[in-house]
């Protein structure tokens, strides 16, 4: 079984460590990734991430990650609340999908408050900033029950 | 600073184990307890589980603890929908507080798809069974700034 | 089988007898629970009553019916309308569960027409004043196909 | 004083026994005819029943027992959840009236929640299958106050 | 031209002069179809008069009023109110029409303050008891530019 | 008794013949008060009319019209659908009031289909022109039980 | 099996080509028959087409159907957007179903867009014209897996 | 006649003077009782203050004053908004009751703006601090009747 | 600092004592000024009085009590609901506010529920008749800080 | 052809330079007078200022400018949200009209989102400031094909 | 004139045969596209089909279009419930497009029974398979008057 | 300080010209661009136009004016009122936005009176045709205080 897995973001999270940085703080996407590869390692498994402010670059993505992911950490930005393709492609690829949020949105505009896509994903992580993406990692992991390779507290 | 964590559960939830296992599994309160102090103790911290079927009970608790917890893992249960007394409690009691879910519950019935206590968080964890409550300890201890004991990959 | 049933009694229904009686009538909650005793044992069945004005008190009453009764009627009374809690209580308990109103809440205010709890009992009798607790009791202890001792036109 | 009751059934109730009997189940019309008038005649009391498929007729039917009728007892089926016509001809016939459902129509679709002639009823049952309709005899018999020709547990 | 005009009358409304006489007064269809008739031989005109509780015999109505009638005065009664297919009637047989009723139907219960055949309709008048049908005859013959035999005031 | 009626006319009715001619005809507000005056002489009443385009001058013409008016026939304009102080001014002042309107408000915008006032008139008439105006004195001062001088068809 | 097919026509359709033409064009109900037949002929089937004004006659007819048709082709009409029953029926009688419409209700008044029907319809064809009649055949057909008797491009 | 009111506080009130001072100041519940206590004074009156966080004990109290209080003045804290249970005990209890808040509910978030209680007290008074308690009593004291002992002024 | 306020009164309010006195009550605007006068004096403050049936005069008043009043007590009677001008007017004023009703508007129609000026003001006091006026008064004036001349129970 | 132009200020606009001014700016109403003034001046038309903050004040300017007119370039302030007789009379008059507002009234509360006028208007400008009406100015002219009396950059 | 049909697939159908075959079935895109040609060949026509995620692309192909199409049959995926500016798309390129759904949109989940593109299609054809869009090619080539080479049925 | 300044322009505005020319007029986003550097000259500046069908490539040329642009004149077509993306990369990026229409999006369709960016933009401009950008322009080179090189008049 594969043990790579995708962390695809939606859009204008590019410009994450520039935008906005009272609600989102300063760590890159990068930053992120560097994480979510740490916490990826101590399961024997590395992580991949593709960022787009397209939404179909988006769908595209998960279709490609159907030959060799074996689960998808989303962080599907603005299109989130919108994006019915995103949410079918999730359904078509039947890749065991995370949905992250760096903030929690829950606390911000009405229109934040919706997610198309939460209903085909295992379940949401929101709120913990860069930490929404390891925490979703490590969960993404333990529902593919992928063992740890040492023990969190030898 | 304390390193004490409630973990608040709300109604019905002390069937756990028994209740709709195909939706909710077979694990046990007790068992999730167990879990979630074993997270903790990797950062010296420990766990105290209350569960009531009371909403006013559920509120009390919220005011005890402000004496003695760092912050609170709650699962509201039918009460996340409803309750502005518990959004209010935490609110007035200002200990830092994460969301947690068994079941995704975006994909459910709708009346389940409004949190009114999410915008008083600091985020949501849904989905990842009981581990959504394991979770859910480590990002509250993160977010608290409480460090690990030992490298978990050490 | 247990031949025990469950009469659950919601907010404000200790007042029966004395609240409002041009709409509720002038019979209390111990005369109903004695009619209900009458058509029970009919079947060589018993009924048992509790009431609470208290949400999470009526969940704990469910919860311990588990050990022992055969079905519950239960007029939810205000609770009805709002309780999640109860909804869910019903469904984890999974006794065959009969809802009941004195008066006709279709007939009342806009907010008396919705019922939280409708869609996990087998049905709802409302309207006939006391009477639709024997019809409940009734109903349920057919629905649980226990034969009358005597036939009733005997 | 009339002792005759109409039990009026509305469009696709012929094809009972027939229809989606996972949902209904297989007793036929003429089976509840012969139930309810088994019930009706320890009461002393006969039962007619008709049926129609046509709202105009429904409505007819309830203009006609104003002249030989004592009290309705009603499954308008879908017309339950569009009929001012009924409702209106309810209201004007001024005959004591109960709405009965052979399926709990809260645990269906949405647009099956609603009755238009609730309102105008003295009360509902629902979701005890063809015992809706003996349930619903009985508590119109009572609501007339016509006694049992012989007590029931006699 | 037709000097004819069809007042078509909707459901229950035979009963009128029966049905809640404190809301409908004790005029019948046919005292009214009767002072219709003495306003239209002011203008050389005659009244038929039609009232069935089915849609679709008041549909079959206006198909067949298209032969002779020169408009049509309707009370549509419970159906105004959902009636598309009138609505479409009106649209396809193009006679002109005046929608009236007895009572002030916005003085009323939320659902009848809608009609589906407003908006098809020359215009409507409500609220004037039988004389809403008079006015409306009056209006309808004053639409059509059929004068007055005799000058009223002469 | 008084049998003088007021006229009252809402915002941009004095405009009448010049504004979009299309909708609302050629007729000038004195031509329909002088018409209004013709039928009221048949019955020994005379009409007196205002206009404004002030909410608070007809609120004021209401209550002036208290001592000298036995009713009144208001065309609202565009206050019909926004005032609540010209509804309580009708209520308080208790002068039988008919609501008319020139064109078929069901048949414009969505925003044109609700009246706040109507509830608190006798009737309404609609969509006759500046007939819609003579039809409304006259069902005025019929409601009013004032007779005709001379019979119409005299 | 049977090789019949019932062409159900709603209410207002027996005026089909005399009704405001610039919507519907001048095809008549029997042009469209034919037409259907011809279709229907290439497969071995025949079509039997009935129309009415009235709701409950579509039930009936539905109902009747059930003896001889393989499937249906219906056009609704007003009902489409009302009728419950007629959603029992289909329901019920479970005889494939395909809904057509002469018009594109899509680019028509809002409260034509929705179909109750819909939902229990194998599919929808709507806005070409009396084509969408045949191509409704077409589709039930090829549905039930009739072969064509002659290939068509042979 | 009893002079005794029951000054009724619901969730979180016990931490007033605590909680969100910027929005609720520092008096505490018993500065708010004291302050009652003499306003009450000046009328013969007493004042008796009970809290809960419990929606029944809430319940529970009104019910208990039925025996010995004049009136109640209360501040349903967050069930304000979703309790029909307590509307319920104030219609049933019929002590004249009046609704008092901290704080401008209509200046916070808009589930704040509606009161499930309101329609069933005498009136509300809301936005004046710990004075909205003391208007409360004083004009729950007028509404009775009671005389001030001593005039305000002399 | 100035110790006048200004008692504004909407529409309709000048007719009152005669206007439904079984909703309104028999006082005069009249006497409801002496009241607040006397309310007033103990504070050594004054009070003046404007009424007018037009929003803008109602405007208009604020703007003008700029430059001589401590504060408004409002009745915005039926423009409560709708005045977006006034709610611009207080905020823009920025004179201390007090909204009161002489009814419970929250037990009166649904659109009498809406306040457009409640989030501007201090605070609402409504339903104790003309003593929400000297509730009012005094309500404000304790907001200013203005001390009572002589304590009351002196 | 009028080179004259109607400047038209709606309620609370007179305080334009006091008002909230961290929402507003403190440019007064004649200094946007003398703005508009100087931009018309280049096209050798002329600006008349009126402001009132009476709705029908509004409407009656409307109607005056008919005489005299060129065009409206109006801001309508509050009534902008709620007025239908302000719309009716732009539609009525016919000059073309320009809609502007100071702040961007899709930044500010819900209640400000919907404009009732702006479908009758040319076009809508909002967010600049002062700078919204000289280039609502600018741009009417320019509508109007009015030339530059000389060229901007020349 | 043209005779080519452009195609045009939405998000996630270039998995078709893959994605979810117990809902659309195991047949591809490219088998479509055959079966199309064939239907397409019988009249003289030829097709291309197209495919994209992205919402742009398919606007890109849709203007494309206008140099050498005929007109478009298209399923636009998800895209359907969203895309104004695939609706814009198609009303500005003019070409007669026929909407295609290969599954009953109404018997899925709520959000999908609304389409963005239909009013601006000639019509609809759902819930067939890859027979939805045979039947649209044959649907288009119809309207578009291009008769078939040879008569079906010789 | 930069003196370029972007014109964005969604979906299908390259086809400005062309499409629909009796809702657009026949002048080219070309036409457009020169216009705007001619006014953009006048202050120094000058324009870069970029136009795309995709709502990614909307959100990258936001992304990339972050490192050349001083603000932006943006007429996000179809995407006005469905992009959060949009919303969010204006939000993002802070550069001054103004919101430009060519037509008067209030006088068509419902789902086009809302607008996603409005918010995050200084302003909008809707309904002057091609002026609408060159009023753009010049807004947004006033709000960035960039002065005229030459005085307009001069």
């Amino acid at each position: 079984m594969s043990r790579k897995i995708l962390i695809l973001n939606g859009p204008n999270l590019n410009l994450l460590g520039v935008r906005e940085p009272s609600v989102y703080g300063t760590t890159t996407l990068i930053d992120i990734e560097r994480a979510c590869g740490e916490v990826a390692a101590r399961y024997g498994a590395t992580v991949e991430s593709r960022q787009s402010n397209h939404e179909g670059a988006l769908v595209d993505a998960f279709h490609d990650a159907r030959t060799w992911a074996a689960g998808v950490v989303i962080n599907a930005g603005a299109y989130t609340h919108t994006s019915i393709a995103l949410r079918d492609a999730i359904s078509a690829v039947q890749l065991p999908t995370v949905e992250v949020h760096l903030s929690n949105i829950y606390a911000r505009e009405a229109f934040r408050h919706t997610s198309m896509i939460a209903a085909v994903c295992i379940g949401q992580i929101a709120g913990f900033g860069w930490r929404s993406y390891t925490l979703g990692v490590q969960a993404l992991l333990d529902h593919l029950e992928i063992p740890l390779l040492v023990a969190p507290d030898e």
